[in-house]
Parts: C-alpha cells; sequence; structure tokens
C-alpha cells in the first residue's frame, strides 16, 4: 500500500541526510522504506566511512528493512529517497520488489553538487564493447554448470 | 594491472557458484576480485540465505574486498564474474572503480535458467516515467538542503 503522504516521509529523509553530512557519517543522502505508512527501516550514504561502494543510503535501507523483516522481498513497501536513486541502487529497488519510490532531488540537482551518475546511466544503456570499463567474455561452455545444478537441484528457492 | 590468465580465475569462480548451489547457500553466482593477479576476495550469491536482494555475487565479492583493504575504492582490480553482471552490479563496478571486468555465461544463459535481468536494463534506460515501478519526485527545493551541507562542509570526504 502506498504511503498516504509521502512528502512528510521525504522531509524526514531530507532531516537524516543533512545530519549524515554534518556528522561527518557520508554523503548527503538519505533514503526510508514504508510499509502501511510506518517507516520500517531508514539508510544513510556511508560509503566512506564504511569503505563500501554499495553502501548508498537506498541499498542501506533496502538491507536493514529485509533484515527486519527476515524476507529478500519488500512487496507492499514504499522508497522515499533524498535524491533520484542511481542506476546501482535503482537494480536494488527492482530486485526488491518495492512498489514505489519517490524522490526530491533530481540526478541534475545531485550532479551540481559533484554527484554525478549520469555517466553511469549512460554507460549502462551502452552495448558491453563500447563501455569506458572493459567487459570481456572467456568460457561459456564451462559457465553453463552451475545453472546445470541449479536446475538440478531440488531443494533450490528461486528470487 | 589485469589478471594475466581471466581463464584460470573464471573457472575457479565456475567451481564456486556450482559449490553455492549444491550446499544451499545460494543462487548459481560467484565472482573475484583480484589485484596484480591474486584473489583479495571472493563472493557468492546469498539472496535467499541472508534475506538481502542486494547479496548477488558481485557485490558480496566487492564488498568484502573494499573491507579487506578498507578502501571503497578498488582502482587496479578487476572482478571475474561467473556471469555477465545485472545492472545493480554493473553500478556497483563503476562506484568502486574496477578496472576490468571478466564473465564467463551471458545475460541470455542466465534468462533460460530464469534469471532474467534483461527487462531490469530495459526499465533503466526507459524514461522514469515510463517504467513499470512508479518513480514520482516532491520537494525539490527542500532537497537542497543536504548538498547545501555537503559543500559547506570543510572535513567532507568525496567518493
Amino acid at each position: 500500500m502506498s504511503s498516504p503522504d509521502p512528502s512528510t516521509h521525504l522531509q524526514d529523509a531530507i532531516d537524516l541526510a543533512v545530519e549524515n553530512v554534518k556528522t561527518g557519517r557520508g554523503g548527503p543522502f538519505a533514503a526510508l522504506v514504508v510499509q502501511d505508512g510506518t517507516v520500517i527501516a531508514q539508510g544513510t550514504n556511508r560509503v566512506t566511512t564504511a569503505s563500501d561502494p554499495t553502501a548508498h543510503a537506498e541499498i542501506v535501507a533496502i538491507r536493514q528493512a529485509c533484515d527486519a523483516q527476515d524476507d529478500f522481498r519488500l512487496d507492499g513497501c514504499t522508497l522515499h529517497a533524498t535524491c533520484e536513486p542511481c542506476p546501482m541502487c535503482l537494480g536494488a529497488i527492482y530486485w526488491a520488489r518495492l512498489d514505489q519510490v519517490y524522490y526530491a532531488a533530481t540526478r541534475e540537482d545531485a550532479a551540481a553538487a559533484g554527484f554525478d551518475d549520469d555517466h553511469i546511466y549512460e554507460e549502462l544503456c551502452a552495448p558491453p564493447p563500447d563501455r569506458r570499463v572493459p567487459m570481456t567474455q572467456h568460457l561459456r561452455d564451462a559457465a553453463q554448470r552451475p545453472f546445470e545444478a541449479w536446475l538440478d537441484y531440488e531443494d533450490r528457492v528461486e528470487y
């Protein structure tokens, strides 16, 4: 169910993001996961203090919400983020099966403050050979073995 | 520096992925982070057992490598993944500043085994209003506050 008033949660996230910066915990971003109007998790950017390039606010909040629910799915939940999610976080949003995303600042606002993830969107949407990070493919035949093991494994938990 | 023989590391990753499935730890994926020919971290998919939708092999390996190096950057390292990374993992690869990616199975192979992330690539490359997960924007003015706090914060660590 969607939150009735996304602005209240977004305002809370904005306050959290300001606090995150002022206390030296990381970058100017925060995110909340909301279920039926209740905040079930909150995350702030911890990239530099956790030495973790994946510790974006949205990822931190999603991981915390899943941990609290003991579930890798967040169907029925919404994400409230201070800024438009980067491609990594957007991917996580899809994998977590969140229902809806509310965001405040745009990617252009982020770029103006020195956080340019527009180039990552461009890279992802480019064919692999045209990307800046070289990606090369080897051993395709051997790489079928894990998939065969998966399809043979009767107790597999699909996700 | 690139690894001299990516196939050796890819083969090791493939073996790890098979073991990950057979021991019930998660999906059929593994990844290694290599620096100067030495494996500094390895990850396997733990989505279902860790209740963490972000626990893809690549993310697990990147987080572990960063933790071991106490650094949020992996310049000079390469990633060896059993399968073409999904958009979330590709985003993480850019944020971690990895030099190069070697992969074995293609996204088509993954789709044939039930792991279809092609639709996430399509969603990311679509304009936000056209995406399946609704994304709406509010409070843009208020959302400048975290960025202002960031630019005012003299001890900020950029990333």
